[in-house]
């Protein structure tokens, strides 16, 4: 983690000041346990040959804990993107006054660089190929993505942003998300998640002013 | 019908070549048969009340018959989407060699608007009612928008458009495709597609040009 901590302090005051405040939010507990247990079991036998008591019994939880914390088993690799959406959000509303949409996408996307240790980085590689395998967790995958790029436009909306610029830039920084994560979670050694943010967005940057 | 279709002859010649390909494709059949059996069940009953099988007995057909057509019962109310998706990609490939990635999309939308004709706006208020308050076909929704953008998106790349421009061009694409089609749907009398169609890209094309 301290790579992509030193990379975020050294030139992105939202990400460092924020920084405090992610990370209470994401330290290991329940949900965690659980979805590490499950990353095991999945990697062993497959999404579907697994149960949500298997997965609790693994974590050394109940089934009752596991469905306390997930609506269903799915959900066990999907937790954080909730999280991420709350950061989102919380970026873009402190964002600086004149900040263009694509400035506060930036600014959101940075902001959640610091979650993305070496810990997770451990895990995401067997995530990705659990999530490209199921067509399942594919799907969530979709529909977690799409919640993230609304949550985005939302904040956008809040600032005053008009509604189909919001969502254009919702939908491109969901995008520039997934394709960091994805590219940091396929290196083979850990790197820091700011330096891939980064390159996704100015990808981003430059796809929006090529479209017309 | 007709007053759509004469709006796209105005001025739109890409539709103009297409039409008799598009609509052949679309005339009523055994699927349209019974999306217009599970529209009429599921506004009299719910969603979640009426079966496949029941479904297939309203539209004179057996349940192996349904199941020959879709996958699950959500599917009948968006079997439509793969269609509009060939539809999109052929109105690109077939797209003037000089054309940048948001005129593509605009042939592609502008592509599908004979389609959408009296017969399917009598439906179409009450589908996205539906749509609305199931979140099964809420999420199939989503999932279909994806579906739409990635073949925007792909039929782009087949023509040398860069990832990220071709990514966000699938995402505002489908993205102004489904708010057309929303604002089609909820206008009380029929009115041609192509209109909602064209308002909604220049909103766009406009949202790209303000994001940064």
């Amino acid at each position: 983690m301290s790579l992509g901590l030193v990379t975020v302090h050294g030139d992105e005051t939202e990400s460092q000041c924020a920084y405090s405040d992610v990370m209470a939010r994401w330290q290991p507990d329940a949900q965690s346990r659980l979805e590490n247990a499950a990353l095991e079991l999945f990697a062993e036998r497959g999404f579907e040959a697994v149960s949500a008591a298997e997965i609790a019994a693994r974590a050394g939880l109940s089934k009752a804990t596991f469905f306390r914390h997930f609506p269903d088993k799915p959900e066990v690799l999907f937790w954080g993107r909730d999280l991420l959406a709350d950061t989102f959000r919380q970026a873009i509303a402190d964002g600086a006054p004149d900040a263009s949409p694509l400035e506060l996408v930036r600014a959101a996307v940075l902001a959640v660089a610091p979650v993305f240790d070496a810990d997770r980085h451990h895990h995401a590689a067997t995530r990705q190929r659990l999530i490209a395998s199921s067509p399942t967790l594919h799907e969530r995958a979709v529909l977690k993505r799409a919640a993230l790029a609304q949550a985005i436009t939302d904040a956008l909306q809040a600032r005053g942003v008009t509604g189909g610029t919001a969502e254009l830039a919702g939908l491109g920084g969901a995008a520039a998300f997934d394709a960091a994560y994805e590219r940091w979670a396929a290196s083979r050694t850990y790197r820091g998640f700011a330096a891939f943010a980064r390159r996704e967005l100015d990808r981003t940057v430059h796809a929006a002013a090529s479209l017309s």
